[in-house]
């Protein structure tokens, strides 16, 4: 344990990715170590900024942009991945390092892409948990990016601090396609690709999301004026030093009220929960109960026991043999 | 336990009743006879008929006069309901019966409201359970009844041999507000109100929607002209008896395909890993559990240990205690 402890404090970049591989892990002596390297990480905190946008609007420039700006002050930054796709179709969204170039080979930057072939609540978790990592290793901000569909925002969103959403210029009549929900998630709106041609419709679509923001509940945790829409251009790298002036007055915002260090307590409430609910559930998962509940399954199906007393049955079982 | 069992077989009313009140409760001694019971009913099947409609398109009426017209033929009906917002509220979309007046007061009718104030994974399993009474004590046709929001249409469908949308007459543009999962569960739409002034309207949303069903893939449990959509008027009972009629051609034809039977064993075992999954996790709601998750909790909000610890520590615990 110490062998990977005391280097990942020291900010070895193996050791972290030595560290990421072995929570990934889903080998009951490789979690037993991981549990006991969790336990004893320093309690040192990053900016962990969640980062959401569909494929298109540029989010890989966006963040080798802003990640270079952030190391460029003498920022420490980790980029994760939540990617609902990969953990299907085992590919990922950050396999390819080349698509942050320069990024990549920043010695203050640490790249990873997400865990492939595992299902999303397992994502998350190791996610979760690379996080943690990450900051033990004495980074200072903690990109978490995923795809701007289905559930993974909400999974990201429950373990950052800051949520931002990216988008591209559009139409007015475009702005129905970003769901409510992911709107009141948002903590920060970047319209990416305000320069060239698009810059008068990056503006507009700034004014038009400003706008739906202002119709949304006011929340407790929002100073005045956010959640906040914002242009900016990855390419040329304009807004992006007021994007992140806006993210530390937010969270500069938010300490000062006790809301940053509150939410950070519901949400390690919130995942100890799904984990053990998680950890629960995998119980079914053994080799030896999988075969016997297909069994039992089949002698349901074919009615010869009801589905309650054959769950019933399962279920004193695990209680006694447990 | 035979009290109940040789009545209920009889197709005693007041034993139904009390046989689900059986089901219904939480108390362990309950469960334990409640799933005693289960495993002794006799195999009879009824058709089970799921139906869902939104507020305001006449579905107690529906209920009444499809009910009456069924009971008219010498078969006998159960209605059972399975209501969210009564999970919630308390209250009950079936609790009031003069909603369905005559009906109520045929003999060969039983109509059960919703179990009130417990989760909707708790109704999804003893309206299940009351299903299979409902069959022991002889009853033909068993319709299961829900409100068309959320996920308790799923849950409908996943306890029926057949699904019902009941719908009103509406402009074309309100063809959206049916979303297409709904739509995709539906074997027979329903478009209720065509009579007097509707009935053109009705037409012609019967029209848009048999039009929108044919955009949808065909499914290997259809035979040719399945899902279907179908005028009928509550008030006048036009189109009752085709509907009907309709229904069990569907039926012999899924009969003769196997497709019936299929459909029940996959029934039968989806709930079966349902109940094991929700029993599992019942374990986390014993009173002596629940305290001491509270305090773990606590200890992870304010970080004195990681979620991932707090959570192996309860799963070891269980193990080792239960």
């Amino acid at each position: 344990m110490t062998d990977l402890l005391e280097p990942l404090i020291r900010g070895d970049r193996r050791a972290l990715s030595r560290a990421i591989t072995l929570i990934e892990s889903t080998r009951a002596d490789h979690r037993a170590r991981a549990v006991e390297l969790l336990s004893r990480l320093p309690d040192r905190q990053a900016l962990r900024i969640g980062l959401s946008g569909t494929p298109g609007v540029g989010k890989s420039t966006f963040i080798e942009a802003f990640g270079l700006m952030l190391t460029g002050q003498g920022l420490k930054v980790a980029v994760l991945a939540v990617d609902p796709s990969s953990a299907r179709s085992g590919g990922s969204i950050l396999g390819d390092k080349t698509r942050m170039e320069h990024l990549s080979r920043d010695p203050n930057a640490f790249i990873r892409p997400t865990p492939s072939s595992a299902e999303l609540g397992g994502v998350a978790r190791r996610t979760r948990e690379a996080v943690r990592l990450c900051e033990a290793a004495g980074y200072d901000v903690v990109l978490i990016e995923t795809v701007g569909v289905g559930q993974s925002e909400t999974l990201v969103a429950e373990m950052s601090d800051l949520f931002v959403l990216l988008l591209a210029p559009a139409g007015g009549d475009e702005l129905q396609g970003v769901k409510r929900g992911i709107m009141e998630m948002a903590d920060l709106i970047l319209v990416n690709k305000a320069d060239g041609d698009l810059l008068a419709t990056a503006r507009r679509t700034v004014a038009d999301y400003a706008g739906a923001l202002r119709l949304l509940r006011k929340r407790a945790q929002d100073p005045a004026g956010f959640p906040k829409a914002l242009p900016v251009s990855a390419t040329t790298g304009e807004g992006l030093d007021q994007a992140w002036a806006e993210m530390q007055a937010l969270m500069a915002w938010r300490r000062g009220q006790g809301h940053f260090d509150a939410s950070r307590a519901a949400q390690a409430r919130h995942w100890f929960m799904a984990e053990l609910r998680a950890g629960l559930l995998a119980r079914l998962d053994r080799p030896e109960v999988k075969a016997w509940l297909q069994q039992l399954g089949d002698a349901v199906a074919s009615g010869q026991i009801a589905p309650g007393a054959a769950a019933a049955e399962v279920l004193d079982h695990l209680d006694a043999h447990d």
